[in-house]
């Protein structure tokens, strides 16, 4: 059934995010920041683009947003422009953005009490997964929402699971991103120790990698890692916003987590060796420098 | 083509090893510290069982050892009773403990003095791998020793591997451990950030394995870590006995693991709560720790 949808924020994600909805026969209008993106989406995909967060969500069954952080995302929902007091009853808001649970709850609640439903849905997968529409997404909020709004979800994802209430998609948003710290920086030193011992680290790597030190990033990060290729993928200074809300919210919870705490300031020595923009994997290139 | 192959140290590992070869056709004698055992062995696997290391190697045109550590390996080779002075001109002594590299550099030396042969041979794993015959082997020492050891090596392992010069088997069996040390600590943190957040970290590790964070590791370990079970698997004093192997080698080679290090201390405080016998994946029960 074909839905009238909005999609606010079209950066490396939400601008193929928002084709695969196009591209499955729904009615997309599009809102960016920076407008010229909107206006070429619209042209590429014989969609809409609107100026304010609130002119593309007015008509809309679902709002889907992906944006940079919790600011952008109060900026877009309760902000001058927008979204949240021009929204039909019993549409759906979708925060495909990596946020903290707090703004997650806080936004449900918000919602609620404008008729509105509001699902936590950050994604895992990258530029890579978004453009091939095999993201994974993990959900937080109601079931009859999840429910309606699963379908167009489903369009640009391999992988959709309502992980509870609202906040427990971000929240297990964050378990993977601490899963990865230590993978990676576990990685990091085996490469680096294996060069050290002057080992052929690629042939090792490929001895390695079917057994219990296997891992997603060594069959998708080694090979660059050790030609000390940095200039892709996930970029520290996000892996670094991520890490802070987790961080945070483990203060709350009490949760220990020493290695995430140690990886985030190898990420902030990263940052100072201008690696901002490199990708996670350049925990390597801090280990490398002499 | 039947060998006359002799097994040294019929551990959890050894014993299922040798009788791979056993069951290959080979004419297999083993040696064991606890004499039993090695009689066990022999009934079941119709083969011989010797008093010492240098009776089960006198005839063979192999010797393979997976013994505890390198005082074990240095006593089985150099010491009284041990095989190097016994053994076959051209024969071959295949090492699949884990040990450091400067002891195989030291034994291959020492047996080419000999007319032999030595390869550091460590393997993955585990007690599962080994039973199954489905182990990696890496592998340090001269090419054509390799070629002829390999078919035997073969009756137990999946993938087998000649990484470079002698003591290049250890130093990849190094790799292995640190890689390792950095995912369990990053899924221990993950996990227990789950718990603490309220999460169904079941579900949780559903949605995430498939993607970035995703690992052996946490296909093979997270939901027994989410029970909190840890008497079984790879015991954290062995653990402990392959990182120090791998600090103290990163030392020598001004490698720097800070990760690994850090783990290391996590796991003499597992020790300290008495879970020495636990297996590496109770990282989560030093988190778990009111």
């Amino acid at each position: 059934m074909a839905l009238t949808l909005a999609f606010l924020g079209l950066g490396v994600m939400g601008y193929p995010m928002a084709g695969h909805l196009a591209r499955a026969g729904h009615r997309v209008t599009v809102y960016n920041r920076t407008l010229a993106t909107a206006d070429r989406w619209a042209v590429e995909h014989k969609g809409h683009a609107r100026r304010t967060p609130a002119e593309a969500a007015r008509d809309a069954d679902i709002v889907f947003a992906c944006v940079g952080n919790d600011d952008h995302l109060r900026q877009v929902t309760l902000g001058p422009g927008g979204t949240f007091d021009v929204m039909k009853k019993g549409a759906i808001f979708v925060d495909h953005t990596t946020a903290s649970a707090a703004i997650a709850r806080e936004l449900y609640a918000e919602a609620a009490r404008r008729g509105l439903h509001f699902l936590d849905a950050p994604v895992s997968g990258g530029q890579a997964g978004a453009e091939k529409g095999v993201l994974t997404v993990m959900v937080g909020g109601d079931g009859a929402a999840f429910e309606r709004a699963r379908p167009a979800i489903d369009t640009y994802a391999r992988f959709v699971k309502l992980l509870g209430s609202a906040g427990s998609g971000q929240l297990a948003k964050m378990v993977n991103q601490i899963c990865i710290a230590g993978v990676v920086q576990g990685l990091a030193e085996g490469l680096h120790f294996a060069k050290a011992a002057g080992l052929d680290a690629a042939a090792v790597i490929e001895t390695i990698s079917k057994g219990a030190a296997g891992s997603w990033q060594m069959d998708n990060r080694a090979a660059t890692m050790i030609d000390g290729k940095f200039n892709f993928g996930f970029a520290v200074d996000w892996m670094r916003k991520d890490l802070a809300i987790a961080l945070d919210e483990a203060r709350r919870n009490h949760a220990r987590l020493p290695l995430t705490a140690l990886v985030d300031q190898f990420y902030a020595e990263v940052q100072a060796m201008g690696g901002g923009r490199w990708d996670t994997s350049s925990l390597m290139a801090r280990l490398e420098k002499s």
